[in-house]
């Protein structure tokens, strides 16, 4: 019987495999007739980049209507989850990125900003994905971002930086208008794993689904062969569309790309528009207690027509869970990023987050449905760290005060459905992208009877908890 | 037998009384010994005002350390409150004030920004306090602010706006340097229920403690007695320091008013200092790509001077827990404020809210202990709204880009006992007082078996729970 069979008891239900079993006579037992087959461990990890409490609130607020209910709020177990990084000199660092917060929560390790499977010295740490694939369960990645972005690498490969998705840029080079130096020491020229694209291209996930098509057309210096090359040589079934993906093998492991970087995200605001700067009159401008303030107008969420024939989480969801549960013997892993809360937060676009929680949602509606025929389903849905944006009063508290009152960042105020106007602030930098903040983030949970969840966990207990699920050792 | 005896079952332990049952001849039963007592059920509730996820993790991070654990953090069950507000004309708001917060906690009901156990129309609703004190149960309130400060005024009385707090004021004047219209219809002269103060003194509270003398000190235009005299004529016995309390005839209810305003906090940063506004040189103030930027120096927290006298929060939950379980025959109910973690991110003072949430952690130790003692105790700790604050990355997620990059409000760079700087960003706007925000805040749960509280509920959810928990009918 195989470990993650074995540890039945950890997910807390009956075993219903009854073993009829008979006394022999030299004191042995018998069985009688074969087992019923045992409910496989099945658990479906959703990371929403960036989904903090303000974000949460955010959707529920624009999608269900302040009185209203999330899907993710019906998951009936919730807690906080600490988020830790450290310096590459061992201090603390109270505020995470991406990479190093999904290499803990891949991984169990705390690590350091921009470490995508590695230790802050450097060492490959196993993730979960792989000790899964090893012990014969099936696997997949979804996310609406490339796939060799931080939060899916994490699950799939070991670089030192997080930029290092192709295998140009890890030698080094220009990268978002800057000098990146690369990590040549993972480089496979210099004996490294490579990028991440050729570590993805090497995996042993059944399915890896999302954006990021353009690192993997790459080709090595070395041996002029791209990743994608070599994802064909290692089995998998390469597709860049829904149908594409529907007809694929579904005895060969699936590598989709949707787009060449990320997914476009659903939603945006009237006519583009993100946050502004709210705008002082000119004799506000020379004395703070006079004049007056103009707000940016209000903004709709509409549909972002870029988004026109993207694949949606939810759909990607669905079909991952229906190939990864064809011939599942030993348990299924699958982990859906909805990578733009976060993306979209950085470039003030608020109602690109509610597009990327409204995916969000549908996908875990889709694993919701899937849990209610496979009973021994563990679904977690969290976030990688928290994120900048605020949502702040409508109009000021102090709007009684004969002052012009108003932020110093830049603001959206976005009409609800339900005929509100929710007025969000974006005010940790003034500069292209805003920052992350160092908040805990929420878990929400449906687990299957007697698997207890702690009200306050760590992202490495949360890796601890999924190992322990799925009945794998820790390494 | 009583009716929040009766609903042993909803807090899900199995009765101690085990009474002896003799079948009579006529068919009844006898009761054939005295029942040991059933325990009493004890409500404890803790409100930290503007306690959110950025402000648990700034404890967190600065009292236990980035890997440590609160005392929060360690009762069992986690939830998250979604927080409700409407408009005058009954549109849907989404960043609250404390007073509609603490009615909607207080009196299961969603209000207006201001208004303090009223409604929408200005119906005065019943509290949890009210309806328990009418039922025969012991109940205290203790805060850190003036008693007749919101929080503490939603459960003891009923005006239309917050800043009615004395006999004056309710009739209108200057207030915060602004015209305040007063609350003329709630005054006593116009046959109303009277000023914040005056309905403390009136109310059948056993136990009021926090800070306020300063409201109750002031006469009545019309009776020239102030709410202090009729407290007393109530019953009240008044006490102005810990030696007066700890000497208070535990037959009577009492008022303690430790402060004339607000109780000093317990920290300040260095030298009194709060969040500064990064300066950018010269050259950066003309063009933002240029130049460079001086961040605010690090602070360490260290004790406020002010606070020396000042009544902790833990002793005064131990001495109300003491009090309020002397001749307890039907059961107990207590809130406790922290009401300075929100008035110190108004004032933008990291070490003002984290010494407010050490208070916090010390007083829920006192309530967990007596838990230990009081099987039958519901302990909730949650908060009426989210703050301003924001933990921000130390340094830049951007630094290696060569642009000075900062935030256009203040910031404090906190040094952690761990060796850490935590960056507080406070940006809601550049007035002297910050904006509250919109997210959902925590909920932190140590409930007897069987009692269930989601993970996800609203704030009237709360006072609903609260309400069935002792037994008590929603009017």
């Amino acid at each position: 019987m195989l470990k993650q069979r074995i540890t039945a008891k950890t997910w807390g239900l009956a075993p219903t495999a009854l073993v009829m079993l008979t006394l022999l006579s030299d004191g042995h037992y018998a069985q009688g007739q074969e087992p019923v087959a045992e409910p496989l461990p099945t658990l479906i990890l959703f990371i929403g980049d960036g989904l903090d409490d303000q974000h949460v609130t955010m959707g529920r607020n624009y999608l269900a209507g302040q009185q209203g209910t999330l899907v993710m709020d019906t998951l009936p177990i919730r807690s906080a989850v600490q988020v830790e990084t450290v310096s590459s000199d061992g201090m603390p660092v109270y505020v995470a990125d991406s990479a190093n917060t999904a290499t803990s929560l891949a991984a169990g390790i705390i690590t350091s900003i921009g470490r995508v499977g590695t230790d802050p010295r450097n060492k490959p740490v196993p993730s979960l994905l792989e000790s899964a694939a090893h012990a014969g369960l099936r696997t997949g990645i979804i996310s609406s971002a490339s796939v060799t972005d931080a939060t899916p690498a994490a699950f799939l490969a070991h670089v030192a930086k997080r930029g290092c998705e192709n295998p140009a840029i890890i030698l080094g080079g220009r990268r978002y208008g800057q000098m990146f130096e690369g990590c040549p020491t993972d480089a496979r020229g210099n004996g490294g794993q490579g990028s991440v694209a050729e570590q993805i291209a090497a995996s042993a996930a059944d399915l890896v689904l999302g954006g990021g098509l353009e690192h993997f057309v790459i080709p090595d210096a070395d041996t002029g062969r791209s990743a994608l090359d070599e994802a064909k040589d290692n089995g998998f079934i390469i597709t860049k569309n829904l149908t594409e993906l529907r007809e694929a093998d579904t005895q060969q492991p699936v590598l989709g790309l949707f787009a060449n970087s990320h997914l476009p995200v659903r939603m945006q605001g009237t006519d583009g528009r993100t946050a502004e700067a709210p705008e002082p009159s000119l004799l506000n401008a020379l004395d703070w207690r006079l004049g007056s303030v103009t707000q940016p107008p209000a903004m709709d969420c509409e549909l972002n027509p870029r988004f026109a024939g993207t694949p949606d989480l939810a759909t990607l969801t669905s079909i991952a869970l229906d190939r990864l549960s064809i011939d599942n013997t030993q348990g299924l892993f699958l982990m859906v990023e909805s990578a733009s809360i976060d993306k979209e937060s950085h470039d003030r676009n608020p109602c690109g987050s509610i597009g990327e929680i409204e995916q969000l949602e549908e996908a875990i509606a889709v694993a919701l449905a899937y849990a209610d025929e496979h009973p021994n389903t563990l679904i977690l849905v969290t976030a990688d760290h928290a994120q900048a944006a605020q949502i702040v009063p409508e109009p000021s508290l102090f709007a009684s005060i004969p002052v012009p009152i108003y932020s110093p960042g830049k603001v959206a105020r976005v009409r609800t459905p339900e005929g509100g106007i929710m007025r969000i602030n974006y005010a940790t930098n003034l500069f292209e992208s805003e920052e992350h903040t160092g908040a805990n983030v929420p878990l929400f949970a449906l687990a299957p009877h007697g698997t207890v969840i702690p009200g306050f966990l760590r992202q490495r207990d949360v890796y601890a908890l999924m190992m322990d699920y799925l009945g794998l050792d820790q390494p």
